[in-house]
C-alpha cells in the first residue's frame, strides 16, 4: 500500500523522530505566539462569549480555556479557543488560510492533557503545518470560488496530524487519523461575514483532535481517503485539476521553512496594511502634518477595493474594511492597534477630515503569493503646498513570510492582544513560549 | 430578503402549526421505529463500543445513550446512537441516503432535553425530512462519485432542521441553524466500508444538533449559505447543475408522504433484497427442497454484480456482500435474519453447497428510483428433473416505499433487533412508537 494517505501518515509517525533546523523551530513558535495572542484579543467577541456559556461546563482537570480563565472538556475547550484566536480575523496566515489559529489550540490542549513537552508541541505544528501544505498545493482551482473555506477543510486534517504526532501513533493509527479527518472536513465562503466563519475555524481544530483520538481508540477509515477518485482532493475540486497522486518529498522540502507565517501586525483586514505601512513610513520619513495634506492616494487591485467597500466609515466595524480609514489612522497616529479601532476614534474630527482626502485608483496586476492583492501597491501623499511624497512599490506587508516582524514587533502585538488579560503575567507567558522547544510540559505555560 | 435558506427557514419555523396529514405521521413513525430496532440492533459494533469508551462519561440527568444503557452529554449520546443505527447499514433508505439514523437520534435527544411530546417530535422529524429532500433534488449529478456521503452532507441540514423545529424557532432563528449545520456538512463516499462511514452518519447527526443549539445561542451564518454561489449546493456541486434558486413549495409537495421510507427487511446488502424475496416465494410456492436443485440464476444490473463480490464467502462479513449467500440462505431458511448472519451458518454445508450453484447474469437497465440496481431483476430455479421456477421480473424489494412492510413485519423486524436487550421492554417501547403521536413526552419511551 503507498499513496498520499500513506504517505502523510508516515511522515506524521516519523515527526517525533526528526531534527527540526532551528528556522523551522523559530517559525513554529512565532505561531505559537501570534495565535495566543490572538486567542487571547478575541475573548469578547460574541462568538466567544457564546461559545464559552453554550459549552462552559467547568470540569475539574479540564481542558485549559482562554489559557486559564476556565476549563473545559477537550474538544470544547479547542472549539472556544480556536475561534477565539481566529474571532477578530487578526491571526497569521499561510496556506490558503490561517494556520496557526487551528493548529496551536489543538495541539496546547492535547499535548496539555497528554503532559508532553514544548519540543513536541513544536514538533506536532509543524506535522499539522506540513500535512496542510501537502494537500492544499494540489489544487489549482481557487477553492474559495467554489465556496470552500480552506482553512476550515484543510485545517481539519492538519490538526488531526499535529495531534497524531503528539500521541506518538504508528503509521497506520496516523492513516486513520487523516482518513477520519478527511470525513470531518467543511465550511463555506458563503459564511464569511457572519459568526459561522470563526466557528468553521473552531470546528476544524476541535474535529482534527477528535479524529486523532478516534484513531488512537482503534476507529478506522479507508487507506487512500484523501487521493480516492471519490476521496477528500477530488471531493472539493472545483473542475478535477487536483493532483492526487504525486509522491510528497518530506526530505526534500520542508515547507514552514520554505513558506513560513505572515503575521498580520495591524487589526484591521489585511488589504490595507500595505498602504498602512507605506504611509506610516512617509509621514514619519517627512514630518508630514495632517493638516497640510491636500490628498492621499492608493494605487492597489480592484478586487482589495472592492473589499474595502466602506468609503465613509462611522464606526469601528465599518473602519475595519476602509481602505479610507486605515490611510487616515496611519498618518494621524503612526500605528493602527486596537486604541484606534474604536467607534470614538473614527469618530475623531481630525480622522473624518483626512478620510475624506483618501482617493482609491487600481491597477491590474496580480500577487502570486496573496489571493486577490496587486502585485505591489503604492501610496502618495499629496502636500497642500504641491509636494508630494511616494512611497514607491510596496511589495509585501510588514509582517508577511517576506518580511518578517521583529522579535520586538511580535512582542508588542502579545502585549497589546493580552492587555487587560488578569489571569495570566504576559511577561512571563511570552517568555515560556519564545522559549517552547525547551519546556518540560506545554502545562507550564499556564501554571 | 428571500431565497432557499429563507424559505426552508421559514417552513421550518411553521412546522409546529402544521397539521400533519395521517400517511405522513404512519411514514414519520416508522422512522422512529426503524431507527430505534437499528440502533439496538448496532449496539456490539466496535464502532459503537468504541464510542462509548471514548465519549462514556456518565451524565446525571444526561442524553439516553441507546435507550436507556446509559447516559452521557446530548452531543454524545446522538453521535453514539446516530452510528449506532447505521453500523450494520440495516436503517432505513430514501432522499439519496439514510434519513432516520440521523434524523430519530438527534429528535429523541433534544426532545427529551427539552421535555417535547410525540407530536412534536413526529413533527420536527417531517421538517427534517422535507428540508433534506429539498435540497436533494436540487442537485443532478451523481454525488457520491463526486466523493461526497449524502446522507452526511445534508443529514447535517436536516437534523439542525429538525431540532430547530423542536426548539420553536422563529425563522431567523432557525435560518442561522441552517446556515451554521451547512458549515458542518461534510462525509466522504471514500471513506465506505470502514468505520468512519457510520461515524460520518453520527457526525450528521450530533452536529446539526450542535448548529441547532448554536443558533438558540445568538449564533449567525448567512441568510444565504444554502443557495450562494459560495454556498453549500455550489460548493459540493460535482459540475455546477445545481438549482440554487427555485421556490421551495410547501403546500403542494409533502415530500415524506411522497416519497416515504425503504425499509430493509433482511440485515444483508440491499443490492440482494429483490433476488432474497424471489427465492423466499418460489421455494414456498413450490415447494423446492434444496436436494433437489440443479442452478440458481439470478439476473441483475452490472454494478449489483461488482457490489457483491464474494463468490464463495466463509463468513459472516463476506457473506454481506454475496449473492450467492443471499441466494442460498433464502432457499435453505426461507428468510434473513441475524440468525443466518453468522460464520456457522454461512460454513453449514448445504449452504455452501447451493452456494455453489448459483449463477449471475446482468442486464443493463436502470432503477430511477435506486441507484445502481437494475430496472428489475429476476430469478430462476432449475431442478435437477428439469422443472424451472421463474419469478418473473421483480420491481421492488418488500419494504421498498413502493411495496411497504406490513406493520406485523415491521414489528417482527423490532424484536429481530431488540433480542438480547435486557435494559428495555420491546414489547412496551414498540408500544409506544406504534402511538408516538399521542405520547404526552418523548421521555416517557425510555421511562
Amino acid at each position: 500500500m503507498s499513496g498520499l494517505t500513506q504517505d502523510l501518515a508516515e511522515l506524521v509517525a516519523e515527526s517525533r523522530k526528526f531534527v527540526l533546523p532551528l528556522d523551522a523551530i523559530a517559525i513554529a513558535k512565532r505561531g505559537f505566539i501570534d495565535a495566543i495572542a490572538t486567542m487571547l484579543s478575541g475573548r469578547n467577541e460574541k462568538v466567544v462569549l457564546t461559545l464559552c456559556e453554550l459549552h462552559g461546563r467547568l470540569e475539574r482537570g479540564g481542558s485549559s480555556v482562554l489559557m486559564g480563565l476556565a476549563s473545559a472538556d477537550v474538544q470544547s475547550a479547542v472549539m472556544i479557543n480556536s475561534a477565539s484566536a481566529h474571532a477578530l480575523d487578526f491571526d497569521d496566515v499561510a496556506l490558503l488560510g490561517h494556520p496557526s489559529a487551528v493548529l496551536v489550540p489543538a495541539v496546547l490542549a492535547e499535548a496539555d492533557r497528554l503532559g508532553r513537552s514544548g519540543a513536541e508541541a513544536v514538533a506536532a505544528y509543524v506535522s499539522g503545518y506540513q500535512v496542510w501544505a501537502e494537500l492544499c498545493w494540489r489544487e489549482s482551482d481557487p477553492l474559495h470560488a467554489k465556496g470552500w473555506h480552506p482553512t476550515s477543510i484543510f485545517g481539519t486534517i492538519g490538526a488531526a496530524a499535529a495531534v497524531a504526532s503528539l500521541h506518538g501513533f504508528d503509521a497506520v493509527t496516523a492513516r486513520n487519523a487523516l482518513a477520519i479527518a478527511a470525513s470531518f472536513s467543511s465550511g463555506l465562503a458563503a459564511n464569511f461575514g457572519s459568526m459561522a466563519k470563526p466557528l468553521q475555524v473552531g470546528m476544524a481544530a476541535s474535529r482534527g483532535v477528535y479524529a486523532a483520538r478516534l484513531a488512537g481508540a482503534g476507529m478506522t477509515g479507508s487507506e487512500d481517503a484523501l487521493e480516492h477518485y471519490a476521496g477528500l482532493l477530488a471531493a472539493i475540486s472545483p473542475r478535477g485539476n487536483t493532483d492526487r497522486n504525486s509522491r510528497i518529498r518530506p526530505q526534500e522540502r520542508l515547507w514552514i521553512s520554505e513558506l513560513g507565517l505572515s503575521i498580520k501586525k495591524y487589526p484591521i483586514c489585511y488589504a490595507t496594511h500595505r498602504a498602512i505601512d507605506g504611509l506610516i513610513e512617509l509621514t514619519r520619513a517627512n514630518a508630514i502634518a495632517s493638516d497640510d495634506i491636500g490628498q492621499v492616494r492608493v494605487i492597489f487591485s480592484p478586487t482589495q477595493a472592492a473589499l474595502l467597500r466602506n468609503h465613509r466609515p462611522k464606526t469601528a466595524l465599518e473602519a475595519a474594511f476602509s481602505i479610507e480609514f486605515a490611510a487616515a489612522a496611519a498618518i494621524t497616529a503612526g500605528h493602527i492597534g486596537f486604541e484606534q479601532m474604536t467607534d470614538s476614534y473614527v469618530g475623531r474630527a481630525d480622522v473624518q477630515g483626512l478620510i475624506e482626502k483618501v482617493e482609491i485608483e487600481t491597477i491590474d496586476t496580480h500577487s502570486p503569493n496573496e489571493l486577490g492583492l496587486a502585485l505591489t501597491e503604492r501610496v502618495i501623499v499629496v502636500m497642500h503646498d504641491g509636494r508630494e511624497f511616494d512611497s514607491g512599490e510596496i511589495r509585501f506587508a510588514r509582517g508577511n513570510a517576506q518580511l518578517p516582524l521583529s522579535d520586538e514587533e511580535l512582542s508588542q502585538k502579545f502585549h497589546m492582544c493580552a492587555q487587560g488579560v488578569d489571569w495570566i503575567d504576559p511577561d512571563a507567558l511570552l517568555g515560556k513560549l519564545q522559549n517552547l522547544e525547551n519546556l518540560r510540559a506545554t502545562t507550564d505555560l499556564t501554571n
